[in-house]
């Protein structure tokens, strides 16, 4: 069977170890940083019930979805599924455990998720997702929306890639409240999506699609004049208030909470600057919306994101309702974008401190000794083992390890080691 | 839709936080203790080529693999599946990679695998596997089985289980060179598994079984008697001389191969115990085979296991040959039968160190800064916002944190803070 193909799934990951000591860095780095910020870790099944998921899911979610199987079964129900996010089963989880936990929930989750999109470039099927959640019982106070994006900002800084990221935010119930007084919100589901995309596709492709849905000029103009409100929280509250809606509660609303959590954040030093584009996909979004993308490399879109939700549970919790704010960092896509950027270090080094090399077999009781004392200390030790030449066991000592050690005769004799250092 | 039955999906894992983190460390611990070690830690994806998983998969697995398909896709062929073990992905990974891999490659994979098994009593059907194999390329010296042992001996040691655990060892080339005397190979596999079921059920089924099979009284009383066969190297080594048959060249490898990993494993003061009843089901291991189970739970079964292959990748990697030794960790069947025994300190506290309390919307500054400084130090701060009560913001602090800190008017202009530890 020598002509079996060997390459992984696509649309999975799968690295070298020098690789993949980097990603395991970058994930226990944001796994830490979510501790650090007071964020619990929950881990739910990767298998989850079917009719949980499509309780929620829309659209293309739900085409995307991958339930499992047993190989030799006709299995009609597919009663089990893998999870494609983080949120509907946190939303289980919450529900279920209602009584074990405290409100609000601060709750971390770092794991794979799996959706059958069609695997493209930087787009996986496969992927790391690691959320943070707040959520609320009843209420959920607005500086909780703060507190989750600054843990996120937080996480970019701590690998050292703060200076890359243009942090963006908005708030839907501005733009909803612009559209009730246009007598809009029947197109609003349109409206949202041309918002979305419009981003990627030139200015008159945007506006051809508010036509096509039949907006009139006028209308088209003020949803355009909306779109290019950018920038510091004054400078957009000063543009939106031209806007002459105030009488418009929504709309107020959504002003009053933009500008509260941007101060938030400029409180605590965290750039963050507002955009009337950032309405994210999904449509459960109800107040605050952001969005982080690395600043060189807009187009591959964003890295991070995440908003406000009026009720995570609202598909099975009954009558009871959890106001909730999360967000969430794309590490797969992450990571490839900043190995094509060439952003990563990849010259981590090797991945052994240092290899421990018996001369002859009679050696070897005291390389492990040699070996316990450094890893005693927290050093990577292997010993080299078998009974090659030192000069081949050096050849591979080289290749995986920083330092080597060898134990001879001479050496197990005087219980005296050099430490030598690779060049 | 609120009668949507919330409970996690049978045969899988779900933790309150607190116990999540307990399961966390666990997890650290082991990936941590295999670095140490020099293993280096590869991730294949979950999503696997169902052709490849079949290539090695026998009998059992095979009936247990799922299989994945989109949800409102027929997909007659399901050319995908989910991993149910570490090896076989790494198997592929190896052939794969070869060119970019140094052998012997001692590698680490800790992540979850997928089992159609009946969910039952400590029975997982997605379950954490934590396994460490070194790799060699057509030859793999025998220390390398001594190596992996230790190395698993030293996960259970950092999580201060090393009283509670009973290794156990044996080579499966002992066993083989019987058989071979006895010319019984024919019946090998069923006298493999009657060996390997033997401790779950009373002798005399034991022999019943060997009966059954066809075997004549002084056949089964040598079967039985190498079943017996347990202890030190020197005991074991002098028992099995007793039998009689070191005109057989496989068993004398055997023993040789057996008694050298003992001593190199006494050499570091690392216990194991010889026991011919060790077999472990799997068919391709071909030397060591070793075993750990907790000593009070002998009934719950082992916890770790593994033991030497004379081919990692023969069902794709042609002509090229990959001997291995490895082992792996069920940790989920471990935390499951630690929590069930009351092994686990699940005191192990709140989950936060400090909760910062801002008095009203004034001092969330000061708050911010103050939870600022503790972070930077590696503490878990929680700030708790919202217009309650102290005494009401108090509670929840109590609730989630090991101490507080209130900023009121006060403290916000005197720069003071009062650290209060929750009794």
């Amino acid at each position: 069977m020598k002509n079996v193909n060997t390459k992984p799934v696509s649309g999975t990951q799968e690295l070298l170890p020098e690789q993949q000591m980097i990603f395991d860095n970058f994930k226990q780095i944001i796994t830490n940083r979510y501790a650090i910020n007071g964020y619990l870790n929950v881990e739910t099944p990767i298998l989850e019930r079917t009719d949980i998921l499509l309780a929620k899911a829309g659209g293309e979610t739900e085409k995307q979805i991958y339930k499992v199987v047993k190989t030799f079964e006709a299995d009609a129900d597919a009663s089990e599924a893998l999870r494609f996010d983080h949120t509907v089963p946190l939303a289980r989880y919450v529900v279920e455990n209602e009584s074990n936990l405290v409100f609000p929930f601060k709750v971390a989750q770092v794991g794979e998720n799996f959706r059958g999109e069609r695997a493209q470039k930087g787009r996986f099927r496969e992927f790391y997702q690691c959320d943070i959640d707040v959520i609320g019982r009843e209420t959920l106070p607005l500086e909780y929306d703060a507190d989750v994006i600054s843990t996120l900002l937080d996480a970019f800084s701590s690998f050292g890639l703060r200076e890359q990221v243009v942090a963006r935010i908005s708030n839907r119930k501005i733009l909803e409240g612009l559209l009730e007084v246009l007598d809009l919100q029947g197109k609003a589901a349109d409206i949202y999506s041309i918002i979305d995309h419009s981003e990627k596709v030139p200015a008159e492709k945007t506006e051809a699609a508010l036509s096509e849905i039949g907006l009139s000029d006028d209308e088209k103009a003020k949803i355009l004049t909306f779109m290019g409100i950018s920038g510091r929280a004054d400078e957009v509250e000063n543009s939106l208030r031209k806007l002459g809606i105030e009488n418009n509660s929504t709309f107020c609303e959504g002003v009053f909470e933009l500008t509260k959590v941007m101060n938030l954040l400029s409180q605590i030093d965290m750039k963050i600057v507002a955009d009337m584009r950032i309405v994210r996909g999904l449509d459960y979004y109800t107040g605050t919306v952001f969005e982080f993308c690395l600043s060189d490399f807009k187009e591959v879109g964003s890295v991070c994101g995440g908003g406000r939700y009026e009720n995570l549970a609202g598909n099975f919790a009954g009558t009871r309702k959890f106001p909730g704010v999360g967000g969430s960092i794309g590490l797969n896509r992450l990571f490839y974008i900043l190995r094509e950027k060439n952003l990563l270090n990849l010259e981590l080094g090797k991945p052994i401190d240092i290899a421990v090399l018996p001369v002859t077999e009679a050696e070897v009781k005291k390389a492990l000794e040699v070996a316990a004392e450094f890893r005693a200390e927290g050093s990577k030790v292997s010993v080299v083992y078998g009974d090659k030449k030192l000069g081949d066991k050096m050849k591979y000592a080289a290749k995986i390890a920083k330092c080597s050690i060898v134990v001879g005769e001479k050496e197990a004799a005087s219980g005296k080691f050099e430490v030598k250092e690779f060049k």
